[in-house]
């Protein structure tokens, strides 16, 4: 049952030769979310070898042109492809102003619908619910509004043990009962409990997107415990003063994050390109936060 | 004094792991002028060492996206890059009204000036001239209004042979009407032709490009004889229907333009993605018009 995330691009918004800007996609048990989509995102996609029709639900933190300028070029894409499945976008309500009139121009042509869904930059949000994942949206602190994106997965009933169904000859209408987190009442009066009855499932996996933002901890009650966050780190601490001026994170202030929120592993990325060598965002994040890595483009990192 | 085509791109419209939609930096004598600007051309640009300042024309033929998607990313560069020099672009005027809105969302940091000059796809129109260089663009048939476009030297004036305007004794007041092309008169009646007393320029260099069209020799005029010809060859014969049904040239189409303009060499690209071997394209071409290459992404052809 996969639950892991592949980086497209770790660059931030000048082009390098050599590294995209930000894009992720996200495949939550066969689910396929495309976060962000700086331009280049679909040679990204072709190269990672992720098809473009499995991407029905993208994700853009904000409207910094690193963050989304590959979209119209991935929406004219999947029209070419012949795309029948609605998409939908969650992003600023601006977004659909900005790119409107170049869905028009080749509107004629279009046959699938481009739902937008505006986020809400003022506080969490659900913004996405089915019977196995839940997205939320939360407020981050950056130049313009911005979000970050939580997945998880739903938490699922535990099981029963079917061999103690059968020995305290459990009626199948108080089954329902003890899955929900009942106990059960035998006829002389003996109570066996929840956790007697049931094996307790997985627990839900989660993995928290941390788009542009200075050191900002009031995400840390939300992404609480993540299996794998994601931190911007765009530059390291010898210019803390310029990451601040920019709304932008150091390396250790995304390791700082991850400690707080006590998560289980830290990937940084989102890095300037006056830095050549990435393993000095890695060696400051590290003095803070151990369990660290590089977002390196084309990995697949498991939650 | 270099006059030389660089190729960012020779994909068409679907995106490939490997190549880039189409994107070309003509240098003639030190003026780089921006042909099309698909998707990554600003990553193609740094990749090639093609300083971003000195790109101040930038020429879109057409409004499909593998021609233009690229664009406000590199606006957005440049912006970054605090760029002051005005910024000219030569399109169909409503290129203007699909990233204007893009553009004012930035607006507030932009320093420099865009200024847009429509495109007639009606008929051939110098749309550039300084004292070294004119460009002309001239309508092709293509599925949306498309223009090609001729570079072109400015003749330069012959130059004198200043022994012979010492041994004829000719007055300076002469000079200026002998370079124009008049003949030189001697005191006893003696017509000394221009050609005698000059030496002439070297021929103006002319390079062509034909964007998306199909075959439509009526380009044949205005390109005749240029030094270097680029023409689209999105397919090979085998596909010939679905060329012409698309507005596209064959490997073979864009030879036979070469060969009635009586070009001096051809370049080919705009590959679809279902070719995996481009040397299908170079033998068909070349068994109409000899000297013919592929435009490889990454190097530059001398006019």
């Amino acid at each position: 049952m996969p639950f892991e995330v592949t980086i497209l691009g770790n660059s931030s918004a000048l082009p390098t030769s050599d590294r995209y800007p930000t894009g992720q996609v996200l495949n939550v048990l066969g689910r396929f979310f495309l976060i962000d989509c700086g331009e280049g995102t679909q040679v990204q996609l072709r190269r990672n070898k992720i098809g473009f029709g499995k991407i029905n639900h993208i994700f853009i933190s904000h409207l910094h042109g690193d963050h989304y300028y590959g979209l119209i070029g991935l929406i004219s894409t999947f029209n070419l492809l012949s795309r029948k499945n609605d998409l939908h976008i969650y992003s600023s309500s601006e977004l659909k102003t900005l790119i409107q009139p170049q869905i028009d121009f080749i509107k004629g042509e279009i046959q699938f619908k481009i739902l937008f869904h505006p986020l809400d930059f003022k506080k969490s949000r659900q913004i996405y619910i089915d019977n196995k994942v839940e997205v939320i949206s939360f407020p981050l602190k950056h130049s313009v509004p911005t979000c970050g994106f939580l997945f998880r997965e739903i938490k699922k009933q535990p099981n029963i043990k079917k061999e103690l169904i059968r020995y305290y000859n459990i009626p199948i209408a108080e089954i329902k009962n003890i899955k929900a987190g009942g106990n059960f009442t035998t006829e002389n009066g003996d109570i066996i409990t929840h956790e007697t009855l049931t094996i307790q499932p997985p627990l839900p996996r989660s993995y928290a997107f941390c788009s542009d933002t200075v050191f900002y901890p009031n995400v840390v009650e939300i992404i609480k415990g993540v299996d794998l966050l994601y931190h911007e780190s765009t530059f390291t601490e010898e210019m803390k003063v310029f990451a601040n001026s920019t709304f932008h994170s150091t390396a250790r202030d995304a390791a700082e994050i991850a400690k707080f929120a006590d998560v289980k592993k830290l990937i940084i990325g989102h890095f300037s390109t006056r830095y050549k060598k990435l393993n000095l965002f890695l060696n400051e994040a590290k003095q803070v936060f151990e369990n660290t890595e590089i977002a390196n483009e084309g990995e697949t990192y498991k939650v």
